[in-house]
């Protein structure tokens, strides 16, 4: 390794000087405020924020801290976007869809029904068009995007009774929100909103027939598992990736160093959330079945698939029709989609197949 | 945004102080040459290092600098490990189990026939201990090391001829080294070894059956395509993660600021190496039928896969035999990929299993 002292920039350093005289120095430091749409220490969502304010730090010799407020704090969850454009915080962690009401684009940067899985994904947001179409969304808004962060393949819902035909699903009383739960409604499905926190007692007591929250890692803390007697595989978010936002003026306040390694402690938490997502599914879904084997997991028959599928293909036709970025968008996405997924066919796809127990 | 003076560790700043004064600064800076075994340009694998580099560099303000020799220059593509060991280079980029023969227990951190697929892996990596028995297996060479990226599921290789049961393989000459080609070869495949510049005429001229190369990315520029009519998924190499490794001594001379900033350009370039195959893969496998629509994808049936996978497991148990590091290895990563499988198949597979072409 070579070392030496050569000419830079001026803002770059005198670190190693001082260093070498042993005293304390003089600088700059910047303290971004940020608000999470999640509550305090919320495990995968919260830990991906703490886990990129604390790369940011240490990479930045603590000239960069990133202060975190969780919703208990700013009490505006899902009013992440707002924040961030109005200035009153530099930076929020949150997921687009929640913002389809104020960007009608957004919605398509965290997930779309029968669309790609992660890591088909990240191939599109970074090699494929997507972080450019995600910027050109939030630019009109003087706000950064950036991915915050992949929950990996979510479950389609813990169910009471068994789904063997559309007809079963006529008149179901589920809670499903979003543009899952339209779809679910053009299947003739009694779509219902519950608060978070009454969710067990609704579905315990047969005041709704299924619930579809995230996955085994974030589903096992609410016990649905102990009342449910079956676990349906997903369609409605094959991949979904939350979101960074930044005000763009206190991003342009930053000096070129720091915004690198903002951006880069942001995609190296968000690929980790990815992979300990990946991880806590795995020990969740095994402590179920420990807990209660009873719980089946059960996937919903082509009839059904298929009927979704139309149903979804349609709504998204209708949203394309409405705004010139959200057909580009939906585009853009469709024929990633197309390529990517022969390609998962033969490799991945065509490998689990090859060795997974017979069925 | 609140920015501020502030009291820092001496090893930290000034640099505000500086840029304020508009003035030029003295500062340290860090040089370390890095040996990669690719040749120059190499597409994926040296873009990887060339981006890692320019992340550091632009992240550091260009107080850490890492030059690049590739295989043309240093000319010992599988003496990457040696040449770091021994300080000669302060980093390397190149696979881990190039060095089976002198780590016995390098080969599983790259990959591991009938392993686990790269989301699985990353997940073993850094939520399941891979990562600390990585370390555990360099350590005593004075050297760190880290995953470098991942090529994503590699094919099977290239057939002259379909493979529709045991008996085909007996006797095929085939192209396929390492750990995969002592599989092959239980089987009574005549593994022969060829240079990578002679396969193309090999498999043209008869004197060779098959050969097993990357996948369609890096498969591409060589022609197979032209030559061979099937493509078989693979079984060898689910996921294929290449190391960079840094010379202990070296890692320690840098500051703690740089050495994360090292680490989290390290972790994010090989994340970004795996989206970068997955869409050149796509991209690579579209133009391959395009060019040549009647290449025929192929997957080998279960007769061959269990024959493949019998032997692999036996050889597997053999190796964990030899060495106390090597079977804490494999039994980290049956336990691990038990485990994460029943995620995956409930996941991903039953997603894509239900939305799969009827075929």
């Amino acid at each position: 390794m070579k070392t030496r002292f050569t000419l830079l920039k001026p803002a770059v350093a005198l670190a190693a000087l001082l260093s070498l005289l042993s005293l304390p120095a003089l600088a700059e430091t910047y303290t971004l405020k940020l608000a999470e749409t999640w509550g305090p220490n919320s495990p995968i969502l919260g830990d991906t924020t703490r886990h990129m304010a604390a790369m940011a730090e240490k990479m930045s010799g603590g000239r960069l801290r990133i202060r975190i407020d969780s919703s208990n704090k700013h009490k505006a969850p899902f009013g992440i976007f707002d924040m961030v454009k109005a200035g009153q915080y530099d930076m929020g962690h949150t997921a687009s869809y929640y913002y389809k009401g104020k960007i009608p684009s957004a919605m398509y940067f965290t997930t779309v029904p029968f669309g790609m899985i992660a890591p088909e994904q990240y191939g599109w947001f970074y090699y494929g068009g997507g972080l450019e179409l995600m910027e050109k969304a939030y630019a009109p808004y003087g706000v950064l995007s950036f991915p915050g962060g992949n929950t990996g393949n979510q479950m389609g819902g813990w169910f009471s009774k068994e789904i063997n035909s559309v007809d079963d699903l006529k008149g179901l009383k589920m809670r499903t929100p979003g543009f899952a739960g339209e779809v679910m409604a053009e299947l003739g499905v009694a779509v219902t909103n519950i608060a978070p926190g009454e969710l067990y007692t609704s579905l315990e007591r047969g005041t709704i027939d299924a619930l579809e929250w995230v996955g085994p890692a974030l589903d096992l803390p609410l016990g649905f598992h102990r009342i449910a007697p079956y676990y349906y595989s997903g369609w409605q978010e094959p991949a979904a990736e939350v979101q960074f936002l930044i005000n763009q003026k206190s991003w342009e306040k930053l000096p070129e160093d720091l915004q690198e390694i903002l951006r880069v402690a942001m995609r190296t938490a968000a690929y980790d959330m990815y992979a300990q997502s990946m991880d806590m599914n795995a020990s969740a879904w095994d402590k179920m079945k420990e807990e209660y084997p009873s719980v089946e997991h059960k996937t919903f028959p082509p009839e059904v698939i298929n009927a979704l599928r139309q149903a979804t293909e349609k709504l998204l036709d209708q949203e394309a029709a409405k705004d010139p970025l959200v057909k580009e968008i939906i585009d853009s996405q469709r024929a990633y989609l197309t390529k990517v997924r022969k390609w998962t066919n033969i490799s991945d796809k065509a490998y689990l197949d090859s060795v997974a127990p017979q069925q």
